[in-house]
Formats: structure tokens, sequence, C-alpha cells
């Protein structure tokens, strides 16, 4: 009873509400008549109702099909159009019935018009539909065009009570959060892939320009290049980690930095950048760190000075955020007026005037001359926390700023000694912006093979970095890179509090949804 | 001692070579009686020499900076120009010196022609060196420029004895592979990788241009999209595997694939990719696997037929191969000239006809009817072996054919189900290529909640695809999509053998270097 009732759909379906023929009438009574048969049948309560299409290789061709930005462009004013998205509301008046439709190619949604006999009950909130209709010139004002729809086809409906999300209303990032599934189909959310999806060509695209060659890092890797705890270590499921049984033969772990690998490469192309995932194991649930994160990190050969490098951070954050504010100037406006309120004049100031850059040592002199009661103390040789990191940004005039030359001992094995006594820096770069306190690190490497080598042997692992001192055995040249964290980036030009927010499926301790 | 004779070099150095200045021979005389004190002192033989910079902030500024590929371009002849690169070559005459310098911009080196005078015992295969001069339209015509140097400064010496690689010698892959850290030195490698970043711009762009948004899907994931075994488990290093101790509360993987999250955004921005990492922990050491690779996926909402999939993933192929051809002729011509001679006709034939389309009955029907000797026999209901696939390939012509309809029982659980007893096939397509075999594998998704709910029931995984069920509750729409191999990809191009030689750092059982 059940396969048979199920083999009556096994036709051509599609869902028609029209007023164009009597046997698109005929035709939706009976597939009326035939989803309350399913839903008796089935047991499936109206509210989990979908709309059934069988093989879908035979539905007949549709006019001319356009993106809703497309669409809004104008340029098809008078064309027979087909547009198919999402509804985002419905108003329906004594003759006529208004439907916004969006499908996720830009924030605005197309305005339908169309007589109210089109009207239906599936035709809701959160519908997905197809339109067709003639593109017209709008009589209003709140927008260009419209659609005068003589078939709306609802392919799959959306029960308003059980969809988390309810016409009109605003949802609160927090709110929204809690549906990984469902968030892209709110504004604000959707509005973020958009930015982050232009951030991410801006970025690809800003290196080609300049000549550098991407470099897939990988993610899998034996190395620790920090020298720091916190590494996820990676085995096949269901095996155990013991050393001898190990997948790779060694220890493997997720990378926490693509920067030895881009060494590599930088001595053979001079110039590389890699853009994607890396992990830290931190055992955080804060709005500041998530367990898998992006990176954008650059190398470069014949690198003579941290000013090579911070002109480089510098005009890596001026031209993909000029892309990104003309290219989504609609969805970054979203941000700037109803998430952040105001940070669009910080945004401006930081691209109009040029970047503070100060030494370690000045910053310490300012953070101890500051009447500001600090968590942490202030004395030279303490690394920097991002209440420190905040407070000279502050000072700073609210705008980004380098702080170059950091103590010795506080950085990697591979930072470039100052050789500068009795202070004894090295060669390493911060780059802290607005809100957000530190965006990039950077350094000069250390090229010269004996202090790398003696640096190595103090911490007992000239052997496992064998391989990182043949590049300085053979054709060294000076070379120094960055990286830059692409979450928090997102967070600092649009004013995002909270990290989990710029992310599609964010991971943290205690949470991997989906 | 030792820590004198050091800072003796904490001065301004950079060894030079020059003709212009009694001071820079004075410098240079002075330069070389102290490296020969460290090489005494510090028992560094001549071989581990590397010649010793300090501080560069202070460098004095030089002539204006151009990459080879720029001043091969030819604009700037009769400019005072700086080139950085290593030595690909150096021949000395009676008069004359020529070196050839390669930065990885391109695939040609710049030839440098300089008065013999400036040769040096430090000026050989595989260092780092910087050279100023003028930049000249070259009397022969194997360039189109060279630079009459008048300065050659070699900033990091290579001994030649201990490197592994040979000037004028042509290493074969095989050889190069056993160093992961210097490969991308020899000409061969290095196009590949050029190829490989252009490639990769291509796809972005390609996708970009056509609407599409760009997705970070999550490397860290709790789904197992495939439902299949030879998944990575992460977990943070030093800790065990215990179920109730997981970092994410939840067993989490290393993913497969990033379709179950893509097929989330489509449903808020119609079409979506992405491109990243995924993983399988498969024991093989084969030609043709990795335990990490490339995955270009897309996904597009509003799909109404394996046609309309089979159309994007056939113009993603041609459009990313023009560019590439286009972008990179003379490192695609060193593939097709030394590493696979014939191979470009192949790519040719490709480009030029429209794709095979055959349905897997027919593909059964094709296999059975031949007289080959396959290892694995053929019957409906079988999966498709790289021998079926290659064979297919070439009955087809030596061109890509799509495999369409598979067997519903071959499929996962989000593949549509065509409903057309007796056969009973899902609406899946695979694309096989020349070379390679599987290239791409898409499907229709299963849109009808019902359906869905059933086969999910069937294998017990209903409530772990519970938020999977919630995208066909609210707003479904007949979607689909397909993924892409992009190491395959480049070997198909390319005619490369081994996927181990299209990636930069490959990862394998047993083998996770550097």
């Amino acid at each position: 009873m059940l396969n048979e009732t199920k083999s009556t759909f096994n036709k051509k379906h599609c869902r028609t509400i029209g007023k164009s023929s009597n046997l698109s009438i005929l035709a939706d009574s009976m597939f009326n008549a035939a989803i309350k048969a399913v839903d008796v049948v089935l047991n499936v309560s109206l509210s989990r109702r979908t709309v059934l299409c069988s093989i879908r290789h035979y539905c007949k061709k549709s006019p001319r099909k356009l993106r809703v930005s497309e669409a809004l462009e104008g340029s098809d004013v008078g064309s027979n159009i087909t547009v198919e998205g999402w509804v985002r509301s419905v108003r329906s008046q004594k003759d006529n019935l208004f439907v916004h439709v969006n499908d996720g190619s830009c924030l605005q949604p197309l305005q339908i018009v169309a007589s109210s006999e089109l009207n239906d009950a599936l035709l809701t909130f959160g519908s997905a539909v197809e339109v067709t209709g003639c593109l017209k010139q709008s009589p209003s004002r709140q927008q260009p065009v419209e659609l005068l729809a003589d078939r709306i086809t609802v392919v799959g409906g959306c029960d308003t009570l059980e969809y988390p999300f309810k016409i009109k209303e605003r949802h609160g990032l927090d709110y929204v959060r809690q549906y990984p599934h469902m968030r892209c189909r709110t504004n604000v959310f959707s509005s973020m892939m958009r930015i982050r999806s232009a951030a991410s060509a801006a970025i690809h695209s800003h290196f080609t320009e300049r000549g550098f060659i991407q470099i897939h890092t990988p993610v899998i890797t034996s190395n620790d290049c920090e020298g720091a705890g916190e590494l996820f270590q990676v085995e096949p499921s269901g095996q155990t980690t013991e050393p001898d049984k190990n997948f790779f033969s060694v220890p493997a772990f997720l990378t926490v930095s693509g920067q030895l690998h881009l060494e590599v490469m930088s001595g053979a192309f001079s110039r590389v950048y890699t853009f994607g995932p890396t992990f830290r194991a931190e055992n955080s649930q804060s709005r500041r760190h998530l367990a898998e994160f992006y990176m954008v990190e650059a190398e470069l050969a014949f690198t003579q000075s941290l000013e090579d490098l911070t002109k480089v951070m510098e005009d890596l954050f001026r031209s993909v955020t000029e892309q990104v504010l003309d290219r989504c100037s609609e969805d970054v406006d979203l941000f700037h007026q109803r998430v952040s309120p105001g940070h669009r004049a910080v945004v401006e100031a930081m691209l109009k005037k040029s970047f503070t850059v100060i030494s370690y040592t000045e910053a310490i002199d300012i953070l101890n001359r500051s009447s500001h009661n600090f968590v942490f103390p202030t004395t030279w040789g303490c690394d920097l926390q991002t209440e420190h990191e905040k407070f000279l940004v502050k000072h700073c005039g609210n705008l980004p700023v380098f702080v170059t030359d950091y103590p010795y001992d506080l950085k990697p094995f591979y930072a470039r000694d100052n050789t500068d006594h009795p202070l004894h820096t090295a060669a390493a770069v911060d780059l802290l912006v607005p809100g957000v306190g530190e965006l990039c690190g950077g350094s000069l490497r250390e090229d010269r093979l004996d202090l790398l080598t003696a640096r190595l042997a103090q911490a007992g692992m000239e052997n496992t970095y064998d391989w990182y001192l043949d590049l300085r055995r053979f054709g060294s040249a000076p070379h120094g890179g960055f990286g830059m964290g692409f979450e928090r980036y997102l967070q600092c030009i649009l004013g995002v509090d909270n990290i989990k927010d710029v992310i599609p499926f964010p991971r943290f301790s205690h949470s991997c949804q989906l």
C-alpha cells in the first residue's frame, strides 16, 4: 500500500500555482489530493511536508534563468525570466500578492508582484520557489525592478512554526549560532559568507598580481613549527597512537603554520604564499580562539629588513580591505550599521593613515608610563598580553601599529638574531589592530648557518631540523615572512566581537557540530 | 675567542665582488681574511661556508629591482637594474663570464654577462646572488635580453659537491622526490609548482566569475560523509582517544569531502564551491593515492538533471585547462616535451571535442562485449575498477567520458533515487579521463524527505543526520554537485604518472616528510 502510494508520485510532478491554464489548476488539485493521501499513509504531518518531484531529467525548459543579483541590475527589463530562491516575505492584499525572493547572490531580494489568485498555503517564509514572469521597472522607489509573475512554483515548503527563524524578525548572532546548518539563511550570516568569499578571492588575486606563487602547504606534518604544545595528533580511526604503529611511521600532527614549508619554497620562487586552515588544540571557548582557523602566510626571499616586511603586510591589509569594501558594499554596510554601529569610521581611518611603527622597547616604555592598571605587569622581556596590545592601539590613535624587535628569548628558533647586546632582540614584528589586538606576526628568518645551528643545538633539535639547516647550506638568501589570522582580519574590518561568527562551521573545545 | 671572532662580523657586511671601487676591493679582501679566520676558529669546512650578514636594516638601497620574468619582457632595456636569484650555470671564458640566474618567477633564466674579473670561487651552481647592471638587448638569438653586470654579490654559497643536484644534469622525478626540501629548485618541479598555482587561481576565478560563493568547509568534522572507513581521527597530542574524553566531546575526523557542508550552504546561496585538502587513511603507496589531497567541490541548488551537472563539470575542466595552457605555456611545454612526449595531442583533443556521455548500463555492455581480459569481471551491479575506466576512455576515442546512472546500491545514502525499477539506479555520474580514470564524481542529491528518511533509517543513521533531514524539511530545493580530484586533474593535463610529483609535500602511508 505504501509503495503503491509512493509510486503514484513517480511521475513528472512540479507543484505549479498558476492562473494560466485549466490544466495547471487540474494538476494542482490532483496534486493536493495526492499530498493529503501521502500524509495519511505515511503519517507525515503537514509541517514536515515536502513537495515531491521524481526524475528531473525530463522537466520542461523554462525562460532564461537569472540570479536575483542579475535581475536587479535592470538590463533585462522587458524580458520573460525565471528566478529561483527562497521566500523572505509574503504580503497578500485584496488583488495583489507581494513576495520577496532571495537566492543568496546578493543581500537584496527581488520583489515579485502577482495576482492574489497565485497565493497558496505552501507559499510561506522560508519556502523554495521558482518564479516566472516579466521583469519591469518598479513604480516604487524601494527597488529598481520587480517581477510580474504569471507562475509561482513552490518546490520545497517550509513549516514556519518549526522553522527556527521568524519572518521580519532580527535574530541576534547568539541565537542564530545555535543553528549551524541553518544560519546561512539569515541576512547577517549570508552577508558574512559573501564577504568572507570576496576577501578570500581578494587575497588570492592580491598575491597573484604581485608574482607570488601559491603553495598548498600540508595540513598533516611531522614538524612542530612553534616548538609549542597544543598540537592535534592524527592517526587512522580506531587505531592507537603507539609510536611503533604510526600510520606515517612517525607521529603526525595538524599544522600550526605553513612557515617552514614556505621557507623551503621561497628558496626557489622568491615570493610564495599559502592560505589555508591551521590548528591549535587550545582548551578555550573564548570569543578569540578556534581550534581550526584560517591563516594567510607569505614568505619573501632577498628580504633585507623588517621594513620590507611591514610594507608587504600593510599593502595586503589595504588592498584586500579596499577590494572588499568595493565589491561587497551592501553586505559590509549591514555590519557597519546593524552589528557594529560606528565601526565604519574606524575602518576608514585605518585606510587613510599610514600604520605606526614602534619598537617593543618603546612599547614597554609607553605601557610603563601609562596610568592604566593592567592585570599583567609589564617589564622588558615580558610577552604582550591582549590588554597591552589593545592599549597600544588606543595610544596610537586607534590605528594599526607595528611593534618590532622583540626580546630574542620570546621568539622561536627561526627568528633572526639582531645581535644587539645588551638588550638582545630578534628581528620580529607583530601588527596590532583596533578591536582585535594581534592580527599578524612575522620575522626575518635566521639565515646564518652558524647562529641557527647553535640555537637548534641548544634546544637539542639540530637533528630534527637538519633539512632546515640545508636551506642555509645551499644557496641561502636572507628572507622573512609573516602570517595573518583570516578570521581576526574579518573581525577587524567588520567589528564582529565573536570569532565564531566569521567562520562557516566553528570548531572549538567541546564543539564540532556537523 | 669564538664570540670575539663572531662579533667581528656583526657589522654591515655583504660580500661584494666588484670592480667599481677600491673600497669594495678592500672590503672584499678584509672579508676574505675574516671568513678564513672563522673557518679556522669554528672548524667550518669551506663546503659549509655561508656568507654572513648581520642586521639587514641598514643595507644601502640598490637600483630598481626586477624579477627575472619582468627583465625578460624587455621593456626595461637600457635601465640599471638589480636581479636576485639562484645560479643555474656559470661559464667563464677568457674575457667574459656568463651566468644564468633564475628566481622562480618563470622557467627561463636571465643571462648575466660580466668581465671575467668578477668571477669568484663562491659563484657556483646553486648559489644565491644579487646582480646589478644594465639590461641590454642580447646579440644572441637564444635570449631576448641580457644583463651586463658591474656587480655580482654572492649572498649564499652552495657547495656543489654536497648539493644533491648537478649542473646541467636532467634529474629524473624519482631522484628529485628524495629531496622534498630541495626539489622545488629543479626545473621540472618548479614548473609543476607554477602550474599548480596557476590552476588553483584559475579554479577560483572560474567559480567567482560564475557567481559561486567560496565556502571554507571544515577540515575537522564529526561526520563520516561517505559512510566509509579509512578516516583519520584527531585528538590533542599525548591524549587518549577514549570516547568520554574527546577534545570536541565527540569523535572528530579529518574530512573526506566537504559535500554535506556545501549542501547546507547551497540552501542559501544556490551556487557554492570549496577547494581544499581532504584525507583518506588508505594504506596504499600506489602512484594513484595520497593520504592528503586536494578536492574542488561544487554544489548547485535548483539543479534539475544530471545534464545540468555534467555541463558544469565539463565547463570547469575546459576553462581551467585553457587558462593554464595560456598562462603557463612554457612550463606546460616542459612536461609535454620532456616528461610525457605526445601528451599535448591528447590534451588538445580533449579540449576540441565534446565529452561523451554513456550510462553505467551501456558501460557494462561495452565491457562485456569487449575481448579484453579484465582482472575483475564485469556484471551489472559491480563497481568499475581502474582497468575498466581506462578501457572505457580508450573505447571512446581516448577522450573524457561521463558515466551516468549507477546502481542504487553502489552509491551513498544521499544520491538521488531514479526510482526506475527493475534496474534501480541513482542519478550519479563519474567523469573518466585519459591516463587517470576517475577524475570527478557527482550526483543529484535525494531531496525527497520520505525517501531520504527511509534510506537513513535503513542504515540506522536517521538520528545522526537529523540536521541533514532539516535541509529537506525547510525550503528544500532539488540540488546536486560534484567533486574533482585536483592532483588527478594535474596528472591528466600534464601526463604525470606518479601523484606524488604533482603536490608540494606528499603524505602517504609510512611517509610524512617535513
